[in-house]
């Protein structure tokens, strides 16, 4: 089907020919949670937020940089304008997020890597931003597009990942205005899963947008969601001209975005997490709702990145039990709205893939999974509060979200999973290692980790003695070694690099 | 008031004087949640498990081992006995468990130090039982008595751990018939936190209440519990005559028992989820229900140990979903008998207090809140599979039971957390740093850990560069160095000393 589709848009036959021979890895389904998730508010707290927000957002209201458009916009929709200021009606932020899809499917180039944004599904991406990256080897480096490449192939290879993501790091050696096509490039061509795309400029964007018409066919892309995007609400209230200006982009081309505050709490949001619920709510709102007015049912998230800060030092702090709460919260107030849900990740402000950086990531992830999140953008390889890209706890990061997917799956009591008869027949005092009923479900019974160790320590230390990073930068290497790029249409793939190569050379380099 | 009671308990009188000025650290009250548990097991599928739960019982039943006082008394109970087998009629174990207390307070002889076990709370006590102890210094080893008085005293100074607990480490260097003298000891001098008796021979039991008798008053004790001491049940199925013994001399003495499976899933009990809930709540149903055989109403906590197994090694593996499922339903299993529940913990597979001890602890501990656990023992320290006590990992974990205490706080809506005067004061494009709301809340906002880094990459860098580990061993000698005993009646501990040294010099030391 994928290949069919392909040949219809791309207009070639029957000497079109693979790139490489086709070798594929397991990349499981996003999660299907078999689970509740964990409410932390009741109806009266919830009540409380909500009528808050609104309240913020007719009282204070948000303010649109730049962006005379979007306050004609608003003004034809009801809105108060005064300057740059938005003030809208108790009521009407809400009504027009109405018209945004409770579910969309991202399409991704290989059909069997789709996803579905929303309903109880959570769909795993990998860390976003990152200027810096860490290996064991090398230590801690500026960025690069080869790591960029690395990180896109080690997110192809990763079975619990649903999702290349976008920065997975940000590629410094390659001018600022041209990296978002190699970063495209490289998504679009080492991987097939479902990826982001450029939210700079509203020209990347458009580039993004055009690039894609490229793989997937300019019809297929105005019919189907192929990117979802990461729109970030600059907190408190505040919508600029460079992010509105690529949910525009976005929204007018049936394309998803993430409108997101990003909030370091005590910062830009009230210490309180009450308070910063009510002004999450009320940013998120408002950018949904302008991206209903841009179009009427354009797919969108609505985001929810926070984290609270060490009030002596400034620093930003993760992992911690108000993030937790906040996101619970945040998780709550979407699902009202009937919203796809995106949150949580593989926070940590530790400077290396130790035991702070694990506590705080494992923290984040568990609550991410309760708290229902639907799309969870940095879901491995976050370090040092998001300066860095770890090559070692991307891979750490990745095995654990197999633990999510076996947590997700709840609990069977069919006949089998009661297990009457084993219990019979092993009865008081045997062991149940070869009885039938295990011998038939051990293998499926448990998760187990790809990469963390459990031998005996005689062997552990015989082996030399690896903590998880030696491992985890094995493993790194392995996985370097063995990828195969995934199959692609010859035709596509030149059409890309012409389209990539004619965008370099029409302007000159930028590094600001 | 501890003053007075221990006046009146002692018998003594003005003369009295302290052993050392009173020092004392900072622990906080056990938590009372405030938010709700996490129930992954609907109505439907309880049912289920608590009916097969009495077929396993009336049909299959459990052995009681060299012991025939028990197997009259449920003889008289109502039970149907054959050999050693006790199969006990669909219902009547449920009922005689009906007398054990829903609540019950642990005195410590500190009262503010007493906890209460039940309810809606959660008691925090150290690891229990490894016989190695590992430091980064001196790496792993044998653990001695030094290494047990080491960390009874970092648990009197932990703030965030209720509990001195029991076996902390096993002291290999003292007899084994002896050791739990100086284990007792120890936890009643170092410590003025609550703590488990002896539980390896009934004898020991037996003295453990003596020494208790002496510490607290023997009326008080008869009157009182004073200690929580783990009943470990021989998986599946088998109640052995010393786990029992002790427990016979721990119920006739009004202290409390934990009655626990300690079960590797796949080994002790059936590989899948819903049979070793089953089996699980068999084996307690029938423990307690012995307890209340002893005397009604004595004081019991229901207990599940359980991990994973690696259907490959045969290595037992931690924090993983399974333990997690199993953890969360034996909690709705023990609400719905209204019993205290004790589960979860520090609990980890690795060898080092790496990245992997950490993901595993995380994922246990925050399973172990949500999933309403009411005594948690090995909260910390807990290391390779519970074979090691690490000083480290101790001082790592007992930092995050902060986070715990944190998100157990829920979430307020009260008109100062809702602070919608602080968002109309910053407003759009300003920040919250200084404003009013911030400067009146921000000390008590966020949950600040007291060992990890939050520094700027490059102040961490220049201070050397430290790992958690480098941090967390940093910590164990400032404890250690900074350690004061707190005050005791001189008349007690002598007369505690006296106890030991008597009863030690009574008989030849043993290492079987």
């Amino acid at each position: 089907m994928a290949e069919t589709r392909r040949r219809a848009r791309g207009g070639g036959g029957a000497a079109r020919r693979a790139e490489r021979s086709a070798v594929s890895f397991d990349t499981v389904k996003y999660i299907e949670r078999n689970i509740p998730n964990f409410e932390v508010l009741n109806e009266e707290a919830l009540a409380i937020i909500e009528t808050n927000a609104d309240t913020v957002l007719e009282e204070i209201g948000v303010n649109f940089i730049n962006n005379p458009a979007a306050l004609k916009r608003w003004k034809d929709a009801g809105a108060d304008i005064d300057g740059e200021r938005v003030r809208i009606p108790r009521g009407l932020a809400r009504k027009l997020c109405a018209t945004a899809p409770s579910e969309f499917t991202q399409h991704a180039r290989n059909p069997e890597r789709n996803v579905v944004m929303g309903g109880r599904n959570l769909v795993l991406a990998p860390v976003y931003g990152p200027p810096f990256v860490r290996d064991a080897e090398g230590g801690r480096r500026y960025a690069t597009m080869d790591d960029f490449n690395k990180f896109v192939k080690l997110g192809y290879m990763s079975k619990w990942l649903h999702h290349s993501g976008g920065t997975v790091c940000e590629p410094t050696d390659i001018a600022v205005n041209k990296r978002h096509l190699d970063m495209l490039h490289a998504h679009m061509t080492l991987s097939d899963k479902p990826f982001m795309g450029s939210v700079t400029e509203p020209s990347r964007a458009q580039d993004s947008v055009d690039m894609c018409g490229i793989l997937f066919g300019k019809d297929f892309v105005q019919q189907n969601t192929v990117m979802t995007s990461l729109i970030n609400i600059n907190s408190p209230m505040t919508f600029d001209d460079v992010m509105m200006g690529a949910l525009e982009v976005y929204a007018q081309n049936n394309q998803a975005a993430i409108i997101s505050p990003f909030i370091v709490g005590g910062a830009m949001a009230p210490v309180s997490v009450a308070g910063t619920l009510t002004q999450v709510l009320a940013e998120t709102l408002a950018g949904i709702a302008y991206s209903q007015l841009i179009r009427p049912g354009a797919p969108v998230i609505l985001g929810a990145f926070v984290t609270s800060i060490d009030m002596n030092s400034g620093a930003p702090t993760f992992g911690t039990p108000e993030a937790a709460h906040i996101t619970y919260g945040v998780g709550q107030l979407a699902r009202r709205l009937n919203l796809p849900y995106r949150s949580a990740g593989s926070f940590c402000g530790s400077k290396l893939p130790d035991a702070q950086a694990a506590y705080e990531t494992a923290n984040s992830l568990n609550m991410g999974l309760l708290a229902g999140v639907n799309f969870m953008l940095h879901s491995c390889g976050w370090l040092e509060g998001g300066l860095v890209s770890s090559f070692e706890k991307f891979v750490m990061d990745a095995d654990q979200l197999g633990a999510l997917h076996h947590l997700a799956k709840g609990i069977s009591v069919d006949e089998n999973a009661q297990a009457l008869d084993a219990i019979r027949e092993v009865g008081p005092g045997g062991h149940y290692l070869g009885c039938a009923h295990t011998q038939a479900n051990f293998k499926a019974a448990f998760w187990k980790s790809d990469l963390l160790d459990y031998k005996p320590f005689e062997t552990w230390a015989d082996e030399g003695a690896m903590d998880t990073e030696a491992l985890a930068a094995r493993r790194v290497q392995k996985m370097l070694a063995d990828y195969r790029q995934p199959e692609m249409d010859i035709a596509i793939r030149e059409a890309l690099d012409t389209y990539v190569a004619e965008k370099k050379a029409a302007e000159p380099d930028s590094f600001m």
